[in-house]
């Protein structure tokens, strides 16, 4: 249980045509498909459960086509298992896609992602790639825009369902320091039971203030990110992520480097 | 004072080089001089306002050079007059910027703006092109990305400090109803006083539920945007937009015209 997973397979469409219809559904069904073949009592412990479920997966075509699945919580010995005996193939939308090599698995502990909030000179920057389609629920509707407070309330939230090791309860005021400094973004439009607006692309995120007792909690969110996936839907293909954390400097230093275009009006 | 000016003045800088510091702070300058020069009472006015300032001023690049000015309440006469009677060159961070051309003006009443909320068929869907930096301000700090309640509920209450008509109680509780359908964005950091993240790009927005007294809410305060610009320091070059609204459609229509490229998973 005090573990996070994150698995990576390669491999790439059978037949010629490249697959540009979204997976997300079918990838959910024949992981729950896999879940309720190896492990019936895990699947309805899943079935059963009112919050959000300890995983994600997602078919990524960057930098090459990987399916991602990450796990934790009561999940996470379940995925460690299935990417030691990954098929050769999986069914997805009546297409075949073929698996071309071996799983790459990444592992930590809650109190290793934790340990950030207690380092020296903490991560106060982090930049979060988008290479599935990513979205948030906010007041009911979707906002397929990368709100600090909505990119890591939404970690924040799952962390402190699923983790033994607790943030503190200073930890939501904290996420008020998170402010965007660049980004590079375009909306797509996914079709579920209905279309859902996500965007792709990446966004660098501070920390200001970075003083105090959470001057590493962006940090460990951001670590916490890549085993959890980011905002809604993660178990549909949803919010795959890269992280590119940044330990913390002086405030003046890290402004000379802001922007692509420093100064630049238009 | 029951008039909106926006005046696009054609140009483009003197010498070789492009010019591509940004100016926002040089115009507003030459605008409070051309202020204090021509109606001292009006300057003293201005200065001691502690409301936001009833103007925009900013240079756009596309699709051809132009400064634009904007005003509304006190300031409409005052840019009217500007736009007759606009110097030849203008000196910008020391650099002369020559009108090529006479000033196009446009002019609304507020009247006329607000009967978008009574149309028969209510503009439900709009697209901004933010053609300078455009940022918000939420809670203490910058946010370069198009939340829709920040782009409305900043024109609301600007709206509603300024306008003779009186948009009710109901309104601030319709800006929920406003989503984002798809968007292409990308950051940009501004030189003021320190940095200031903004960004440039389109975003599409949609009032969902648009029957109701506010159905047309998302029009008026479209057109409304074209006179006060977007967000914070408009001032300063910062919120000049260009505005397309669509008139309503039903629902399941509009919904098949989503994206980009519908389906696409990455």
């Amino acid at each position: 249980m005090n573990e996070l997973v994150r698995v990576e397979v390669p491999g790439r469409w059978e037949g010629e045509a490249e697959e540009t219809a979204f997976v997300g559904r079918a990838l959910q069904a024949w992981f729950y498909r896999e879940l309720a073949t190896r492990d019936e009592g895990l699947a309805t412990a899943l079935h059963d459960m009112s919050a959000e479920k300890p995983f994600s997966i997602a078919l990524r075509r960057q930098p090459d086509e990987r399916l991602v699945v990450t796990a934790y919580g009561i999940l996470a010995p379940f995925v460690l298992d299935l990417s030691r005996t990954m098929p050769d193939r999986l069914l997805l939308n009546a297409r075949w896609w073929r698996r071309e090599g071996e799983a790459a698995v990444e592992r930590a502990t809650w109190p290793e992602l934790a340990a950030g909030l207690l380092a020296p000179a903490p991560e106060t920057r982090t930049t979060l790639n988008f290479v599935t389609p990513t979205t948030f629920r906010s007041k009911g509707n979707y906002l397929p825009l990368p709100v600090p407070q909505l990119v890591f309330g939404g970690l924040l939230e799952r962390w402190q369902t699923w983790a033994p090791v607790d943030l503190g309860a200073g930890a939501g005021a904290a996420l008020e320091g998170i402010v965007v400094r660049r980004h590079r973004l375009a909306s797509v439009a996914v079709q579920l039971k209905g279309l859902v607006p996500g965007f792709v692309g990446a966004a660098e995120f501070e920390l200001r203030s970075a003083g105090g007792p959470y001057g590493g909690l962006l940090g460990v969110l951001a670590r916490f990110a890549r085993f959890a996936g980011v905002g809604a839907k993660v178990s549909t293909g949803f919010g795959c992520v890269d992280v590119t954390t940044v330990a913390g400097r002086p405030a003046s230093q890290a402004q000379g480097e802001t922007g692509a275009r420093p100064g630049r009006g238009n």
